[in-house]
């Protein structure tokens, strides 16, 4: 049902909400007013701190995912805790970091619930895909440089089987290309798109942990970003930004 | 200079703060101090109303752009107005609706303040591009439908010379479509994208006035969709989502 946003979350309904790239004051109001009102909070390790946003007596629970730990929820788990503390009546938040329909899962999340009748709302929220670059200085899209931008995962190494992108086509689109979970395949990465005819001095950057106290950004060209990344011992949260934008530095 | 996000905006500063897709619920709450702090405020029409968000005695300046009026401000007007706004000493806040880096013209407004030696802070905030689809019961990525994400601007049709989107490029991407201010051109877009390969029968649609009381969305395929785009007599602001999640309504 199309509807203005109208946040109440009444018992037994889960709130899908967007936490943005993990300052709390990158939250939007909407969001603030779900954590008010929650009686539950299952949030991700990348969400931010809300401890003092939610009402007391709210429950927190962390539900991972952090990468390559043996210690997350499974999808599966999130899955089936959504619904269960929905139908216990509370009024529960899915807080991600990010955007819960940017990579977040949060598709199968709704569906999941629906499945259950349990009725969903979502709030949408900042993406890091756009906000971390310009947390570094960099815009996604510039008049005479870029007239758009891909957000792509590197989850799945070009070539893989499970990989769906066609990296050589997104070298030859034309658009800033911007990975998310990209560090660990960004060698392959670089190489299919230098092999799919992008410039080996695209402008390239990394955007670590942006809006946090450990923030650093690594630039180079498409040619140089994989051997820095190493170098410069890069760890997730990070971005990857390639394409003339990469060049600018507005901060 | 890389910092954690602490709005403090001081005399002869410029915060280019991020508007949201047009409910002020998702205003930032960064953004919400940048309004309450601001002495003057420069707003496009998309941007939301923040008249209750600002101090008593905060001026308010419309500065467009609506499509294809004559009364809108330059793009030369509204960098040299935000300049000597920030010159005369006031906190000024310029307010977007989306956000400033996305097709927002925030870089070339950040490069005109800097290169005239006023300060300038970024808010990053909802960007259409994900929220409108999300408004819609559109997640832009899900998983075994989309690893990913295009966003172009439709504002220059294919083939035009002004254009540097390759549209057969993207039609291989593996990527969900986004497009913005596509609707004018979208029957050109559709049939390149076809000629590049997409299938005809893929899901499109097309999100209008998203969180909006005139919100509406219309469904269809890229075969159809732009005819249904003249049927329904479908304006700006206007978002078309092209790829499998289109077919997907999760509202």
């Amino acid at each position: 049902m199309l509807r203005p946003m109208r946040v109440e979350l009444t018992p037994g309904t889960v709130a899908l909400v967007a936490g943005g790239p993990g300052d709390p004051d990158l939250l939007t109001l909407a969001a603030c007013r779900a954590l008010e009102q929650a009686d539950v909070v299952l949030y991700d390790y990348l969400a931010p701190d809300v401890a003092g946003l939610v009402r007391s007596g709210t429950e927190l629970i962390a539900v991972g995912k952090r990468p390559r730990s043996t210690d997350a929820t499974s999808q599966d788990d999130i899955n089936a805790l959504l619904v269960a503390q929905a139908k216990a009546g509370r009024r529960v938040v899915r807080l991600k970091g990010g955007d819960n329909y940017v990579f977040g899962r949060g598709g199968e999340e709704w569906l999941h619930c629906a499945d259950a009748g349990v009725p969903v709302i979502v709030i949408p929220g900042v993406t890091s895909a756009t906000s971390a670059p310009a947390f570094a200085g960099i815009p996604v899209t510039h008049r005479s440089l870029s007239q758009g931008f891909t957000v792509v995962s590197g989850h799945a190494a070009p070539g893989h089987a499970t990989s769906t992108i066609d990296w050589r086509a997104l070298a030859r689109s034309g658009t800033t290309l911007v990975l998310l979970m990209g560090v660990k395949n960004l060698a392959a990465i670089a190489a299919e798109l230098r092999d799919g005819g992008l410039s080996s001095d695209t402008p390239a950057a990394i955007v670590s942990s942006a809006f946090g106290e450990t923030a650093s950004v690594v630039r180079g060209t498409l040619a140089t970003i994989a051997d820095q990344a190493v170098s410069a011992g890069v760890r997730p949260p990070s971005i990857v930004v390639i394409g003339a934008v990469a060049g600018l530095d507005l901060s």
